[in-house]
């Protein structure tokens, strides 16, 4: 089955992305050509890839009333989940640093964590199959095509996945509001690591935080942060400590 | 004029704020009262405000179709912005720190900065009049409420609000992606400052970067964050300092 992306800029990005998953690019019939549509039409001659003058009847059969009148639309592969396993055994020269969503549902959220992810040079993230996120057109959007770069891995469930992480001498470090340990005084350095973050309404489930090697919470003066922005602050802590202490 | 609050979460949320600002409230009439609907009765008897069961049709007209059928709306005053002048002449006997938002439009941003904002104990946010997100409905579910406990100051003109600032000793730091400092590398101990933040797609305008006593950038290894997970992370950062160091 096929995803689509919906609207110039975003079919762009997907086109210009080093690993481009797009196989077809749909035109509305007689939109104007602007400079971002030229550019797209010339990357998919670049790139062999098929496009069509779409009737706009026919577009709105086929994508339905959602669909705004920026007039593209492309249709690429699903991302490739990455299998946990074969993650699990690579074995690169350095300590890897992976984040844990445990039922994570909102896409915009999903999608930020991704893109502080790249941005933060992380080496994956792990979603479960069922009751989460999956990388859906929302998710690609707002993660301004992170998603290209930063593997996802999809697994059946979280507990057996973080039992084998331990197995591997990784260390699970879970946010958690009640944690009795600040998130700045664990030591990130010289160690294969896990965070794990919780819905914002019900926080980690409990056979999860079980398994936790710490607890960190975020000090607040005020409710919590929105977990994507949590999740910044953690991930940029573990950078500042690892390439600046 | 009056806002309106939709749903059973956001309403109990604002009639259990301190400074609640909730004028009357509406439930759809001939909904089944749960644990929720009878918890925000209770509150409008404690706190004498008005409510009103309503016909169904009547609240369609009255609130529009995107109205969802939680059933319950709260006509609330506008959040009072707090004045610039006054904000600048109060005199606490500590440093003071805000972020300044120039030209963001998002209000899912704009409420996840503010809840930031609240949780790190920051003394305001700054933004302006024109081209720019008010404190509207979205912002205020997407900050959970944090709109009543960080000051909003809105001024018509940025830049002069800056000089303002810098000539009470304000020190003025702008993020931007060309910027030629580190974040991690400036010290926000013992002076009071305004990180500023700009847009995603265009940044900070020119003469308001012009004016920025530093520039920071916040190192990434692929594009760069979603705005209101920078905020996060630097505002994080200048806590960790000031508290932790």
């Amino acid at each position: 089955m096929n995803d689509y992306i919906y609207g110039k800029n975003a079919v762009l990005e997907a086109l210009s992305s080093e690993n481009s998953r797009v196989n077809k690019v749909f035109i509305q019939k007689g939109i104007g050509l602007d400079t971002r549509l030229k550019k797209i039409i010339e990357l998919c001659k670049d790139l062999s890839i098929i496009f069509n003058f779409t009737d706009f009847k026919k577009y709105k059969e086929i994508f339905g009333d959602e669909v705004n009148l920026q007039g593209v639309v492309a249709s690429v592969s699903p991302v490739q989940y990455k299998d946990f396993d074969e993650f699990l055994e690579e074995n690169p020269d350095r300590y890897r640093k992976i984040v844990i969503l445990d039922n994570i549902t909102d896409p915009h959220n999903f999608g930020a964590i991704i893109r502080t992810l790249a941005a933060a040079g992380y080496d994956g993230v792990i979603i479960q199959n069922h009751r989460s996120v999956s990388v859906n057109a929302t998710v690609e959007k707002i993660s301004s095509g992170a998603v290209n770069k930063v593997p996802v891995i999809k697994v059946n469930s979280i507990v057996s996945c973080i039992q084998k992480l331990k197995n591997n001498n990784w260390w699970i470090i879970a946010t958690d509001a009640e944690g009795d340990n600040n998130y700045l005084d664990i030591d990130y350095k010289n160690m294969n690591f896990a965070i794990v973050l919780g819905s914002e309404g019900d926080g980690i489930s409990k056979p999860v935080l079980k398994l936790a090697d710490y607890k960190v919470n975020l000090p607040t003066q005020f409710e919590s942060l929105n977990v994507s922005c949590a999740c910044a602050v953690i991930v940029y802590e573990t950078v500042r400590q690892i390439s600046y202490t």
